[in-house]
């Protein structure tokens, strides 16, 4: 089995490599190419990945290339973890929202949609790559944002299903308040990537007696803390909000927290700069502590898992991913990318029914997956009205002026990266 | 033919009395009663009607009642048009949200909520008594805000249809400015109550060419002005939004200016007196110029053609009236009320299709949508939560704190309105 | 000896009997007469007060009237403690400036503005009736505004000392905080009544050691919790701001919480309901707990000692009073009026000497104490354009827009208390 | 005579060439030295210099040089006219300050509390190489923020006068307006550098008749559209605020519109490229018509009066200026620097009396006088909390959680030109 990595010179995988390795009877790889163009960086990479899996006795084979066509010929599945700007472009996503007091942030909002215009042409011209030099791969998708690219995917006609962290970190860290193993709690997550809330923490499975209700009355304080959201949301709306909806539930606060806060650019830098010092050191042959603070927790196990179901070596499994909804959601058209429980195996993930949803939720989905369509149109076709129209149809900005003002800031902040703009 | 108006003693009233004087032919009313438990008011609106009624020769005749059960038996139609709390309640809708950074509005936003759960209650009991006395009576609404009112009417099995006045409004605004006859404008109107675009200007009928792109370019300036918006939203946008979407397009500023400028309350009040003191005038029959400047322009030309659709008499016809979704929108549940251009004949109101809409209107209408949903059950059966709940499901809320500042308030001002409270 | 309090009906005056009883040694009061309108009320409060006074054996008469100039008439002193429109016009004074985005606070901004302009033409009524009745008495201010209230009676020729409980407040928290007996300890107190920062605070007098570096470092925490303002805000500045700093140093997150809260109507009229009922009990001889709640503690000690230092009988003293500038503070005109520590006996007030202040501390102290002479203006001779003036003379207002929205509705709510509006 | 010009090379020095050549008999300049370390530029703009003045018959010698202290040798005036860190900071200096919710601006705010951080030392610099090389000469001072740094010249002991365009231009402005040559208007001008108020317009000289009621009758409008200030201001106040008065009065209002509309970045670099290339044209001999858009109207006029009043050659005259307080504003120390009407000659400035000022205005000078020490104390001597405390200290901030946003970004935008950063 060969898995390709593309963006594998992120200083998040060895958080991947590390995964693989334990998980070799789950997912038994026999190459792994990291695919990069930054030569150097790639190289520090993956000699740490080649001590990982010596360390762990894995005899699988870790490779790197900046050849993007020769790294994924004969691939069985292309995992894309990229970020096109890199860190300053995303510092800017954070940054220059807040001058028309909104948030920024480098998912949701005006700044989630730079990020988006930069991402989905770039992603569709390597997917289209991958498919003259591995028709047969799955993609997997964990570039953000992961509706918007994989949406841009699907359309396209792309063997490809976008997977995030956050229904895994959240079930990992219920399993742990409830004293269970992770795998027997099944979650009822329900929504668009990073606006989902989790309805039912269910016992063993799909159809398992929901313990949400006793999970919240014993262990609100801890979950509401992880999300800093106050722990009446939980109490009062019964379900368990990602932590994205802080900047919906919170919005206001949230810019103000960000405008008197020093901007985490010197913070992330650093902390960047000091795991590829760590990763250079020959004698590290294990994940560093320090990766557990940039994020992404149990990112691996959830992409081996996954990967293992689509190679037809896991066989089916409920897992949650980014797929068309195909009537999932009534109230979204079927092409809407949706991020909830899916079955999925060799053919692909089709979701879970999942019940009528309570209105608080499905108007917040309904007016965000609009945007998401509009989005996803001013990404293919460019061209400043779309972008503006993609703004003002946004929940947390909707309004003329501002929409004005974001729109400008947006093309002036990533003119390098958009062609037409 | 007998018709009857809840609410008969408004200011209002006069308007809709000269709107039946004047289309006596449309609609040919016998007998008409205004029912109002404000007796001396009532008796001056009642003493206007008649000389009205005989200035102009119309042969029915007009009678006042406080006995609501009394008024409406044996009638063919009822026209409600109630303000539970009066001016002062209205009042308070536009001024306590403020408090909290939102803006005030008695239709639109937690003012919007305000008087729905003031209303619901009274408009139900209303109508039963109706089925009881005049059990074939069709019910027309004013009532604000006119959505949710329908929706609570038709859930309960009424024989209900909702009218406003904004889509005559603009109708009779383009034709104006295209110098074209009314009836040779049909307007391709849609959303819900007070959050409607007009997507296409017709002429001669709902195939007829669409004049919206002349209409702009030519007097793009005036409609926007009416508007009170800019001028490039319409542009921009390519159709022409209701007055009320300045609420959303325009939310902050619309703020800023209610927070800086004097409230509407002495001016408003002073215009109710000054109507009322010219109404007691038993020189006058006909409505005064004063009343053009109260609003509700036009409603009695709408109310007589739906009154006569509805009864019979006007053969089958095109109307924009607020009504059962069925469909016609697919992304919203079938029993959402919207407000859409309708075929009406004597067995009600079935909406014309609607082609698919730009998300940029679908995201926005599904929000405001689930919302009005929360809304009808807060004020069916009560409580702080759901009053709550469906704050923090409204577009212009949102948010935890603002949705809880905004319930307090709410609730305090309106606990004489408000059993549960 | 005779005092006098008007506004003795006041649910705050047992706290001063408490005193009065309790200090009976340093003021040997022969005859308290309290005096107010509200005459069922008096009778609850009297009752009490003899009941206060029986218990603790003070030997002196405590007698009640309606009748002001009755009732000040022989007075040594007579204290003022009013409350022009009682709890609704403070609760109204919270609350409308919220609709502009401004502070809604009883003695701060635009609230406080209202209550000077309601408040001064009362006192100096009454100021001018003592003045006939008791012409060497002294007038004790409690009223706030302090300062601006002070300022009137001063400027009117009145034997005055405005006196406010902050100062004794912070006194007797630092003394507890460092276990020191309260009169071992004295505050370095600088600025304009509600408006001040603590500068020092020395062991044994005036010129003693400087504690509060130490305080600081050891009960920062405390204090600053006290206040609601971060710990670093006193670390940095090196000095302790009065509660009231808050509005400043914190305005917006204010609005914020003020505007998703419940509002204190509610509480604050339960938590007097509830002492009225508790004084009425006959056999109740002592102030209850619950008054702790209702703030002004502490305010009867100052009372008494200032009286005591006023009348002679306490000999020269040094205590945090209001009074006038008269180049203590060189940026100030000297009739402006400032809250410092002063050496008080027979003849009055006169501050001791301040050093340079920061200009951090006298930037905005000039500008408050600007606001107050043009407030003090609008006070003394009514107009809608002096009350804008202030209002934009108003380091928290201070935009042209908010000042004249804010204008408009402290008018509207206050009409009833300004004949001129 | 000579004079020199350090900051010879920007694009706003054909204005002064233009006005030495047409005012030569004010001002018989000998020697112009232009001084700019950008060489290139500094010739494109040398030779266009050398041409106005050949146009022109000026007989005097137009020279440039990279080398300060050769340039200055010898002066008898030196003109500061510097911008450190160029547009590229002064496009930081009105961006990052909206992150915050606070006007970006670069001599008002947090914006110009930069531009003196990164400006201070340098002209000090600067000053001390002049006071070695022409030891009696006059530093006239352009350099914003001009109240700073004159102050910061007039500390060290520099031969120093500060100078603005704001009073020049509304003499003109007004002249124009009243239909009067502009040397028979004088301006009762007073407050701070860009926070000063018109008082009056008097007729002939500091003793004439006052003509600002009647030019506000008259041209109200086309000041206040001038000034972008609702013309209701000017009315109320009865005086006319400078252009920048508008940051304070209009904060929110210029907050939002920054924020909602596009930086100006592009426009002001497209014009200055514009006007080198213009310059570069041999053909040319006159300041090009674009350059009136540039700003810095009259700028040559004022700085050739006081050149010729400082050298002695103008006789005294009253202009305004920038100048010690000593005692003119009787609520600022006598060393803060303020900006009014002065008597010139070869000794200096001496301010004209000032009547008693409305504390609508002495509060809000004093407020940001005391901000001004504070900005000066952090630009001597550095220090996070010295910016910190400025920042607390200006009435725009005020607020503990925006200075200390504004500080971190402060910092972080200007690290290469504060060496202690």
């Amino acid at each position: 089995m060969k898995l390709a990595v593309v963006g594998g010179g992120s200083t998040y995988t060895p958080e991947l490599i590390d995964g693989f390795a334990r998980l070799r009877d789950t997912l038994p790889v026999g190459e792994l190419v990291l695919i990069d163009p930054a030569a150097e960086r790639l190289e520090l990479i993956g000699g740490l990945a080649r001590r990982i899996f010596a360390r762990q006795g894995h005899p699988g084979r870790v490779t790197t290339t900046a050849d993007l066509d020769a790294g994924v010929e004969g691939a069985d599945a292309v995992l894309f973890q990229l970020r096109v700007g890199g860190q300053a472009a995303r510092l800017q996503d954070e940054t220059w929202p807040l001058e028309c007091g909104c948030v920024g942030q480098e998912t949701t909002g005006a700044g989630g949609l730079a990020k988006a215009l930069r991402t989905v042409p770039v992603v569709l011209d390597i997917a289209e790559r991958v498919r003259r030099a591995a028709p047969d791969a799955w993609i997997i998708d964990f570039t953000n944002p992961v509706g918007i690219v994989t949406r841009a995917l699907l359309r396209a006609g792309h063997k490809a299903v976008g997977l995030c962290n956050v229904a895994i970190g959240l079930q990992r860290k219920f399993a742990a308040l409830l004293d269970l193993a992770p795998a027997g709690i099944h979650l009822d997550h329900v929504g668009l990537n990073h606006l989902t809330w989790e309805l039912a923490v269910r016992r063993g499975g799909p159809d398992g007696e929901d313990l949400l209700p006793g999970l919240l009355a014993a262990h609100g304080d801890a979950v509401a803390g992880d999300l800093r959201l106050p722990r009446a949301v939980l109490d009062r709306l019964g379900v368990v909000p990602s932590y994205y909806l802080r900047y919906f539930y919170a919005h206001d606060e949230v810019v103000r927290e960000l405008g008197t806060k020093p901007s985490r650019a010197a913070e992330v830098a650093a902390m960047e700069r000091e795991l590829l010092a760590l990763y250079g050191d020959p004698a590290l042959d294990e994940k560093p502590a320090l990766l557990a603070k940039r994020g992404g927790a149990f990112y691996s196990e959830a992409a081996v898992d996954l990967a293992a179901s689509l190679l037809g070596d896991g066989g089916p499994a409920v897992q949650v991913v980014n797929t068309y909804n195909n009537g999932t959601l009534p109230f979204l058209p079927d092409d809407a990318v949706i991020e909830v429980q899916a079955r999925v195996d060799g053919s692909g993930a089709v979701p879970l029914a999942v019940p009528r949803l309570d209105p608080l939720f499905s108007g917040l989905i309904s007016h965000v997956s609009a945007y998401e369509d509009l989005a996803l149109d001013a990404a293919l076709r460019g061209g400043r009205e779309r972008v503006f129209k993609a703004l003002l149809a946004h929940p947390l900005v909707g309004q003329y002026d501002l929409a004005e003002g974001l729109t400008d800031r947006l093309l002036a902040h990533n003119k390098e990266h958009l062609p037409w703009a």
